[in-house]
């Protein structure tokens, strides 16, 4: 594809370098922008170069923030005793949106992958060991009793949580993880058969559902 | 969807901004800038506003150049009797990939579209008049013989094409437009009824595909 000005070649080329996105819908993006008002394409541009610059990581949590501590962690109203550990911030944005959750969160940053040479050491493991750890001078509040696991069922998301349960049990602070099952509304005959099996293996009293 | 960084929402609601890119790719596209380099992703932002501010349209063809003339305009070797009409760049693009047409090119830059309230006097149709008009000081070269019309096969297309070629008669040039029928290489059950209607009723004789 040759095109007829290089002002525009070198934007499709930045916009392909997107997840996703090829040069044809790249090409397509462009065209979008060159369409509009240029202070309006001067704002979505200055929206990106802004969030990369000024972007932050919340210096408890790993989650992106805008000030040294994110918002959720300056929240007095959550549970500072309970650590909602995630792989990345969609994932707290996942559970943000169930309102299921009041407590804290910690953002991995990953999950540990030897096929990709990623280690424990390159994800946020030792910021969440310091915030387990107990504290003399009782600066950081609450002391975390409770750590739940809410990573990905994948084999990557398995190995990272054996890893974190075993320092975390020598801490000495109770790790749960979240419940596996079939979709709430989904038929059984949909759901593969892993997570079938171990819905049956993690079965429960039915009493105990009736209370919710 | 709330975030913890409004610098991330502002960036994602303005990716969100492009077509066909929903809130939720948008995030994920912002997330993948998130964790590029800050230089890297300034030349991103500045690529897309410098195309923005800096891409202007060909002063004859009405194509997008980085000059007052586009490279295909300025191409020596180009036949400047023949004049191609499009909707907009992409079909110059996708013209130029085949290789087959040497003319010079002239970019409406949409259709003809009473619905949407798009009249000839929206599109770049006073321009073309004035390349297909007699010029006594021949200050632009060859004279236009031939106008290939190579419109969209929609409804828009299709009244855009009998518009033009209205006007384009009148100016006293040879109108033509591209062959509609079943695509090289595919089955004849695969096409719609339309276009192998036209293919019949556009019939030729055989020696003429034959001497390609």
């Amino acid at each position: 594809m040759s095109l007829s000005s290089s002002l525009l070649e070198h934007a499709v080329d930045q916009l392909a370098t997107l997840p996703g996105i090829g040069r044809r819908t790249a090409m397509r993006l462009a065209l979008d922008l060159l369409r509009r008002e240029p202070q309006e394409v001067a704002r979505f541009s200055e929206a990106i170069r802004r969030m990369r610059e000024e972007v932050r990581h919340c210096e408890v949590c790993c989650n992106i923030s805008d000030e040294p501590r994110c918002s959720i962690c300056r929240d007095p109203h959550r549970d500072g005793g309970l650590i909602c550990v995630v792989e990345d911030i969609r994932d707290v944005i996942a559970i943000e949106n169930t309102r299921q959750f009041r407590g804290l969160y910690h953002v991995l940053g990953g999950v540990i992958n030897p096929m990709e040479g990623v280690g424990p050491d390159d994800l946020n493991t030792h910021e969440l060991m310091e915030r387990v750890r107990p504290s003399e001078d009782a600066a950081n509040g609450t002391p975390v009793r409770e750590v739940l696991l809410a990573l990905g069922g994948t084999l990557e998301g398995d190995t990272t949580g054996f890893y974190l349960n075993r320092r975390l049990m020598e801490a000495g602070v109770l790790v749960t993880t979240i419940a596996r099952g079939i979709s709430v509304g989904s038929d059984l005959d949909q759901a593969d058969e892993l997570t079938l099996g171990r819905s049956i293996a993690d079965r429960k009293p039915y009493e105990q559902n009736l209370r919710r």
